[in-house]
């Protein structure tokens, strides 16, 4: 039984980072796929996006997984840029290497007031789940967001 | 009773990110101050850092709490450019706007293997306690690092 | 200057544990203080909380943090008794032994349906700033709450 | 392609929690499973569990969750009690009500010194997707541990 479709597609997704966030350009990331609820996007690998011991840094992984979440909310309230991150955890599992990475992101929980979801970052071309990372994060939506 | 001298200074640690985080050289974060197990660093506004809302981008506040812990930890162990995050956690408590913004990191606890600290993110030009964000976060440690 | 004072004061916050949380009579946490956006907890030292190790368990100490998170939501919302933990994070710095413990649970953020605070536990009769954890959270509050 | 065995069984996982953990006793949690990196903990519903709101209480879920993750642990290492949580991030993320829980924990990681793992806990009976709390936690290993 499927559900509901998304509520935003990759291409209004990317569009809304283009234009919006000046950082997303240099960075490379794209999106995949949202469906809803969740969202996958790929950070190309890039070796300015290294740091000591030749691996994808922290920031790098966070600034993925953060997006990822962004995505997988808007895909649930529709195209609401003011969603902001109420919070972020991430665990870092094994190195990411100078690896093109993939990220999924999942919603746990929607409320009215916040979602809550998870992420999870691979090397492309392995397993997903030999992860390099484990995020787990809250969305603030804005109050009068038309969640459908 | 002063403690022992930090084990790096901030001079050293603006090289390490200058030739070793291609990222760290855009986006314009300047080491304050060192002393041993704390780190304050400044990130000067730049509309390049915005997402919609106009405010400071949550990747661009996690890569300043990184960055600031990691300089706390190398305050302990000397120049261990190879200590990684281990797990990284941000609670956004109030819009960063368009502000230039300050971390303080401080380790709680250096272990030989593991160090754990906090870091606060608040407006320059603003009260530290009117926080922008609060982070917690742990280092790995390599198992060679000669920590004094 | 002094801010408002407590919605709700120790004795009351004791009503509520010893009449709507079974669990906490077993506990023998006591309320010290509670101020606006404050509150300071103590877990006497009691054989029955320890794990391997000699040492009261981390079970024992989420439980006196999450509850110190309590008190200093109502004190910033009033008898909220439907307030409850969103997330919470611990982190272990070092060992509580067989030691009474106290707890200062402080907000750090007071939405209209989200207060985010942080809280230190350290063992009676040290240093404060020598803790045992440190967690930060988010409860969500009640739509109906009457925060003053 | 099996792996290799659990390095413990859930009777001696038991037996560890009945004559070292004394607040075990009254808590009620049973060990369904362990294997290799896995275990499955089950916590029958009993109402001096409950907190306003008439659900299972926040310190009940965190006890289940890291009891759960204790015992994935040493499925890895052997038993090692001294294993211990270095840090814990419960989300709750749907009412516990009064019902029987289960909760299933997954190392993610193991290092020489370090476990990482996730918890996910739900109601008995219902979709164990529909979660009521996601944790993920870090357990440090005593270095003498004869990690097999």
């Amino acid at each position: 039984m499927p559900g509901p479709p998304a509520a935003i597609d990759a291409a209004t997704f990317d569009r809304l980072l283009r234009e919006h966030v000046p950082m997303a350009k240099g960075f490379g990331c794209e999106t995949l796929e949202i469906t809803r609820g969740r969202a996958r996007l790929r950070l190309p690998f890039d070796p300015k996006l290294i740091r000591p011991g030749d691996t994808v840094s922290g920031p790098a992984i966070f600034t993925l997984a953060d997006t990822a979440l962004y995505a997988a909310v808007l895909s649930h309230t529709g195209l609401e840029p003011l969603a902001v991150t109420a919070d972020m955890q991430l665990r870092f599992l094994r190195s990411a290497g100078r690896h093109t990475l993939l990220a999924e992101a999942r919603l746990l929980k929607t409320g009215a007031r916040l979602a809550v979801g998870e992420v999870r970052v691979w090397r492309e071309g392995e397993e997903p789940d030999r992860l390099v990372a484990l995020a787990t994060g809250a969305y603030a939506i804005p109050s009068g967001a038309s969640t459908p």
